[in-house]
């Protein structure tokens, strides 16, 4: 069994967007830092989307420009894209990854963005085209893939339908998002089984939210069915976005601590992505949603 | 693989007991029943404690007679029993279930009722005879079975040995506590194997503390072993007794949301579980520590 997990860091990007609380240019910049310093070698660092609609991610091309001027970063630096004026910001902003999102449900997708899941396809391909007539690797979201907060349940087959879909039109990684934390364990592993069927583990990641406190046991089964990449977001920042107040993204410490003490290695360094969060807890009025990080601070 | 899973609750216990806020006697009474209203079958009550050390526990008599008085119950009532003079109280109290307690490390024994493990035994030893004389069940919980907050490392033949000394005086249940919930899903799954190589399923708990978020991850892998018995809190109450903010418990409605999302069943009404949940939150001014129920209430 490979024991090798990679962690993509989400917290700037899925995890800020959903917090109501906004943080400083400066302060974002020390984040990225630490999380670098820390052993975070993939991290998303923002989102090229209308400020109108998501002002958390106004400043991502400040974020971007400065972060890639000042470090010559051993990390991996992503931005969210969703169409080509934005894709027209990243490739400016000298970003080397960007990620696309789709969806498994089309009520979801309709109510997101406004399109079926067909449409999503066809806006994302001019983006996919011009990322890499510039070298820039695309990364794509698949959202709602374990339950829609409107349809209910969604079939497994048809999320690695549109997973090969996103393989075809040039993706390199395939990102299947639990987006409203509904995922059960057994139903994480038949996703894996499935998945891995057709596709390698090395273009796999697993998005788990921790709505309903299930996210670790749902990466314990994932992994024992391969998975080996998976999307988390220090301090657990971002909430639900369909229930204000609830847990969203599972926290970065917890996924961390659980697989190295279960044997896994990440080349991240656990102490010092507690002291990551204690240092960003003091940016927010409420408790971050890290156990992990609440016991080094109690 | 046997879908039937037993909750013992222990909020009113093991919860209330580590927390800061008492509850009064009305409202004790009126979670009682109304967990047992949620399907819960077996409930601790209190503990027959020196109120002096535990406070919260004080009130221990008065609602284990005005409970039993009232309720002509289908539930399974329990009272934690440290000493003689306690079992003299469970007896006049007429309840038929005491929970007496070791621990699988010698310094936390020491540290937590200052004797080693094998004076431990001799101490519950009468407590054990004259519950059975009255024909009182006897249950009896192992804690810091997978770690210790002074020692670190437990072995599991340990507990074994333990628990198999508990039964051989006459528990006729043994719950293996991780009393600091340290615990990942690997340590859980070889030690549900080692237990139930030599032991019945329907005689050992697993009691799992949620402090690094890894409780329903451990409660995967322990089902997945055989473990079909589990002890809980509702809302998560108690903390960590050794890291004041930290998780303790995990919250019932939790489990029983996850056991119910993988096809176990437990005889327990999840949305009357919730309602309680919802009620008890208004007895705390910080937000209980279920998931679910957070989600309910968002």
């Amino acid at each position: 069994m490979k024991k090798e997990v990679r962690i993509i860091e989400v917290g700037l990007r899925d995890g800020l967007q959903n917090e109501k609380k906004n943080l400083s240019v400066p302060t974002k910049l020390q984040l990225a830092k630490r999380l670098e310093q820390a052993g975070l070698r993939w991290i998303e660092l923002g989102a090229y989307v209308s400020p109108h609609w998501v002002p958390q991610m106004k400043d991502t091309d400040k974020i971007v420009r400065s972060h890639l001027r000042k470090n010559a970063s051993t990390a991996q630096y992503s931005v969210l894209v969703p169409n080509q004026k934005g894709m027209e910001r990243a490739v400016a902003s000298g970003i080397t990854e960007i990620a696309v999102f789709t969806a498994a449900s089309e009520s979801f997708t309709q109510k997101n963005i406004n399109c079926s899941i067909r449409q999503s396809f066809e806006r994302f391909r001019p983006v996919v085209r011009m990322a890499h007539d510039h070298n820039i690797k695309v990364r794509a979201y698949i959202s709602t893939a374990f339950g829609c907060p409107y349809e209910g349940k969604v079939r497994a087959s048809k999320v690695k339908t549109i997973a090969g879909k996103l393989f075809d039109i040039g993706a390199y990684e395939v990102s299947v998002g639990d987006t409203i934390g509904i995922a059960h364990p057994l139903q994480c592993e038949k996703m894996a089984q499935l998945l891995l069927k057709d596709f390698s583990a090395k273009k796999i990641a697993f998005h788990l939210h921790d709505t309903r406190g299930m996210a670790l046991a749902n990466i314990v089964k994932s992994l024992e069915a391969g998975i080996r990449i998976f999307d988390t977001s220090i301090g657990g920042l971002g909430g639900c976005p369909y229930a204000k107040g609830a847990s969203g993204n599972v926290a970065t410490e917890d996924v961390v601590n659980m697989l190295h003490a279960m044997g896994f290695t990440t080349r991240i360094d656990l102490e010092k992505l507690i002291q990551t969060s204690k240092w960003l807890q003091k940016h927010f009025d409420r408790p971050l949603n890290s156990k992990v990080a609440k016991l080094a601070l109690a």
